[in-house]
């Protein structure tokens, strides 16, 4: 799972980029607005870059896309002076989901889950958030626009964004990526259920297989959201004075989904863990079943066989051969035979 | 088990209803009330709804039936000025139980569970329901009375209901909800003990099934039990000056209602784990039984075979083939080899 | 489990009898004493009964035995003014073990174990105790006087408690019940170590279901003991004032006591859980050696009889069969055949 | 495992002897000392002890070996003010570890756990320290010397212990104590050594008897101990003034001891855990070998006995039968069947 | 897994090397900087060693490697005035991660895992570390420079170490061990990966066994890392003067490397845990289908073996042996017969 890693014995806070590079060119999409105005401009050229805090009564979001360029993360560092463990943080792609406070902002640490339909697994992808008054600063390495309905409610003037600081911004945008859990959470429950009637009705080879992915996909999922949780708790309990009382039951809210996000989670682990209950029972059920057909044709035939077998034999002096009716006395009895057998086994309920 | 899901990148506290429009018209019993007089209306019509708290010395009960309906949800939070996460709260029907204190007013998620005997199936209905002094509100979706107990406590004058304000009236509701778990409880347990009893006598493909079915129905009741418990013990330790001190027994007693059915809810899952080890011990009985009688026939009758087999061969010269009593001496050799084999097994206990 | 359950809906504090009524007539035993005198009556007529608290410096204890009688419960209630919830959990034998502190005094749920050897089953009796300022109160449905020795050390002087006051008394009535949980600890231990030396020697179809019975028991005496000790627990940490100074090191004694219980529940437990897992290794185990036995002779003498088989074909043109020794070449071939599959078994350590 | 247990109904602090009285005779070892002088006397005379507290500046230490003479155990209580709760607790030599602070001394129990090298078992002993400044008592039922080395340090004079007061001399009896522990441990880890190597060579009947035999001795050995870390714990933490600022660092380095036999013992669970599942594996495994080579030679042979036997037919009509080279065809197909499994089962990798 | 142990009975704080002896000499490495200057001499000389704290400006490091010479490392002690405990730690190679604060410095016990290429083994190394204002003592058995990458850092003057004291220094030197603990992990990491591959693909013999290793080796990496979590818990926690307000968040920083360690650890044991799940569930799987390819063999032709011997008796009178198209009936029947079989299997889903 883990790709490049930190170069060991690097000192702390070297700022090197331990993710797989997913894009070429560095995308900064800047966002200004208050409740009365907005400004939007994007740049990709990695030279020029325009780099400035508004002085005014605004919020100031930078999106950066494209983190693999650690000298202009460290442009960024020094412009709005990020302590140098946040640019180490960020991009650093292994890290745990974390808030953290420091002197002159909030940092927070986020894993955006995807549901990819057509590859039919999840995209992971890490999302580091810096915040104080007047500032929001997003870093993602992938283009793809996670925000985009934070952004239209921006444009839009829709939901309270636009009225709001900083601070509600930072929490729309992680809003933004929890609700995209759910819909990781539908993936996943309806990949579990259509295990659960192929389990129930045909269990074959690749149950067992799909069962095992399925835990491990569980497993790595509940290592995104249990440190998010965290997270997310620390955010909602802060009394840092960047975060203003009218957000606080906002951020509640949103810890309250991240908890539901988690007791799905731990739902759906037990609900695996007894699938694989099920597989087993229901392997034990049909190889009991395949034994005693085994063992009903054998015993019923093995004692008729042998008595076949006796009077298939050559000695001159075997008196039954002769009599009139021994081939057909010796049916009789093997019919008895096999009817008795029968009937204890049905007593045995054996069939 | 999720149906609608609220659309990804909605502002927060948007009013959307989540869950499945179980009724066409929305209905809403209005109940006034002190110690001395109480008054009752019921109105089904949309759009002409009279809302108002009234400013005497009375508790004002609405029980609104039908949240699909998020216009209406929005006037009557308007009327009441509840705070917007209220609202996006109420219709969304997948939250957690929960307990939250708002500045006028105190907010509960409950799940209402009861066991439906024609379809043998649990029945969920989430309520939503929020009080201050002189004002509850309660929210459902279903128009399945739930409450008529304590309404009709309400008319009769029994009890302490209407000597009581909103607070005892929150609590008589809640508690009324907790105590629909027991019977939940009662049809559970009613089900693992016929099961039980299948195991312990005949334990057939079904059985399997059922365990899987009871365990994620009680997966299922847990994940609303548990933190309906997590609300209640926040109800009975508030501190709220909403929350009378004559209510706080009370309160704590529904509290360790709710517990008491934790314990029984975790009793059962150990129960069912239980019943699982004792169906594979079941069927790993019964193979190594079917296997011991498939091994003393073919281990007795093998061997006989083969010496029957042995004197069924045209060899020109086998000189027993022509001794006077080759054929007796011989099952007499066939009798002593089965006799050995059969105190063999004895001695071994195989039967 | 549960037999009659509190009829849904009835209002908070109705006093209902929930258990099975034991005994027809109700009896009350009265006690009163202080270090230098005592006096006892004992009452069984249900409608003249005489309760009072005495006024000097004695202990009055009400010994009532019967609670289905919910007037006369009520009658005791008003008498000595206890709170509704009190006289309601009184009642109702579904409570868990537990301790509230009211204005008037200290109220604790207890659970009587017995070991009944005659039916080699656990006895569940419910306890209500209250008591304060010189006042005990305790009530059970069945006659059986489970606190005999602390009465007859109150008859003899014995011991400190005539010496003490209600706390005292209280912690000495709580004490005798839990000492009775040894005697079911010991009872469960010598049928875990029957069936563990059953399981050793002789692994029948009987041991999976005893396991689980066992299995069963275990999880209903943790459910009595779990509460119990989280009860005794807060009496001992309790600084109400009607607990005297003296008294809490006895308590936290019995406190130490519900914990070593709590210990050897679960230490019975884990071993449970290993005698299952060596139920299923013996299973299995036995399966492999029955499996073997299967295959060694199987394997034996297909071949030999499949080689007899060859030779008792009817084919005309068959040079074996017209040789001099062609019969003894092949026993010797047979002989050799044989002997190789042993050695190879041999060789496999299967026997 | 528990023998004798106190008489139920008995006044809480009788002091009734509980364990098996493994000596004849009571011995007391008494030992005076300070950091210049020490003198030292034995008595086992039952009758005539003699016991004082020095009031010069030395600590004295009474080592009562032998408890089932309680009269001489109250008789010492009585000397030096003993609680009643602590005389009960030193003659029950059921008691859990504990730790508990009188208003005149200090009270320990402990579990010395000593590994007896002939009998392969480990043996235990319950161990009651109790000490206030210049006096320590300890109790055992065995003569055996636990405290050896600490004594000879003390006439040796190496180590602290001569320099020090009663805090630390009970912290140096309580260390000696716990370094048994590891003893214990080592021949545990042997143990499963052992069992490890057998499993992945040859398991066999008696392993699935070790495995549970070693996870009794562990479950044994955690009941020890997890109360022992307890008990040190609240030694360590104590803020008594009988317990030197000097000693607190020793005390707590003791405390780091018993957490990592603790971690010892929960990994020799885990481990034993893993063995008990490698041997259901191995069984499994070879079960499924067991069956391959039954199935290989069944497979291969029973369709060739069906030939012969087709042949072994005594009808007057069998054309085959007179062909010139019949026979040979015949056995020319019973190679290419045979062959043409052996390749399928190859294909399958069944051997 | 441990070697040698502290004698018992030995005085508390003695001085006691109890692992293996790694080298022939210890060496001693000196560096003495601040961030102007630095100073370098190694010493290996037994006898003949100069120690001393420079008073200047100047931060000491004193890098001893080889900790058996128990006399060396007493002097040691005198020269730095440290702790009896901290000495017989240094020399306990048994000790848990810890972290302590004395009066003249803070002491922490490190274990340094490195994956060794070439034996495919875990190593183990335990490190004590002291540091005080101005001072920083290493202790290791190997000599084997583990801090390589720090001491580059100091002779470069890269990163901050130079510019800061010996609070920054100690806080390096473990970044630097933890480090390494990903290292482990990759090699784990890809050990399960090819375990999985091999599960699905063909799982045999060795498979168990490599999953037992597996476990094993990860219960002994969690036995490291769960108690060094802890102890970097309480170094980032500590309030301690010695450690400056500007460390703190560094050190917070590897507290968060710390957990993530341990997270993927228990995320690697889980991942173990279902591959056992998943071996079981193959076995099974196999045996299942095993069973089932002789279950059709047999049961097919037991039947016909049965009808062949029938007409291969020699009784005088069977009519059907005259028939004139006998033998072709028969082998019609035998065809229906197997047919008939062939089609139930097939509806069984059986192949």
């Amino acid at each position: 799972m883990r790709k490049t890693r930190k170069k060991i014995g690097t000192p702390p806070g070297s700022v090197i980029f331990t993710g797989n590079q997913k894009v070429e060119k560095v995308q900064i999409h800047y966002l200004k607005y208050n409740a009365n105005q907005f400004e939007e401009t994007t740049q990709d050229n990695h030279t020029a870059l325009t780099l400035h805090e508004s002085k005014e009564e605004l919020v100031d979001w930078y999106d950066v896309r494209g983190i693999h360029d650690t000298e202009l993360i460290q442009t960024i560092g020094n412009t709005f002076q990020l302590h140098p463990l946040i640019l180490a943080d960020v991009v650093d792609t292994q890290q745990r989901p974390k808030f953290e406070e420091y002197e002159n902002g909030i940092f927070l640490i986020l894993k955006a889950l995807n549901f990819d339909q057509e590859k039919q697994a999840i995209d992971r992808e890490q999302i580091a958030l810096f915040f104080r008054e007047g500032l929001v600063l997003t870093f993602q390495e992938d283009h793809t626009d996670l925000f985009e309905p934070v952004r239209k409610r921006i444009y839009s003037g829709k939901g309270k964004v636009r009225q709001k600081g900083a601070d509600y911004l930072a929490y729309a945008l992680a809003d933004n990526l929890v609700d995209h859990y759910y819909v990781v959470l539908d993936a996943i429950e309806e990949q579990i259920e259509l295990l659960e009637d192929d389990l129930l009705e045909n269990p074959d080879s690749s149950s067992k297989g799909k069962i095992h992915q399925l835990k491990k996909e569980i497993i790595r999922v509940r290592k995104s959201i249990a440190p998010l949780r965290e997270a997310i708790s620390r955010f909602s309990k802060s009394d840092n004075a960047l975060i203003k009382e009218s957000s606080v039951s906002y951020i509640r809210d949103l810890y309250d989904h991240t908890i539901q996000i988690m007791d799905s989670v731990d739902n759906f682990r037990d609900v695996l863990n007894g699938l694989q209950d099920l597989y087993i029972s229901e392997i034990s059920f049909r190889m009991n079943q395949v034994m005693q057909v085994l063992t009903i044709i054998t015993t019923i035939f093995v004692p008729l066989s042998f008595l076949a077998g006796l009077y298939g034999m050559n000695f001159e002096h075997m008196p039954e051969l002769h009599f009139r009716y021994g081939y057909f006395v010796l049916l009789g009895v093997m019919f008895l035979v096999a009817a008795g057998l029968v009937l204890w086994f049905k007593r045995k309920r054996w069939f």
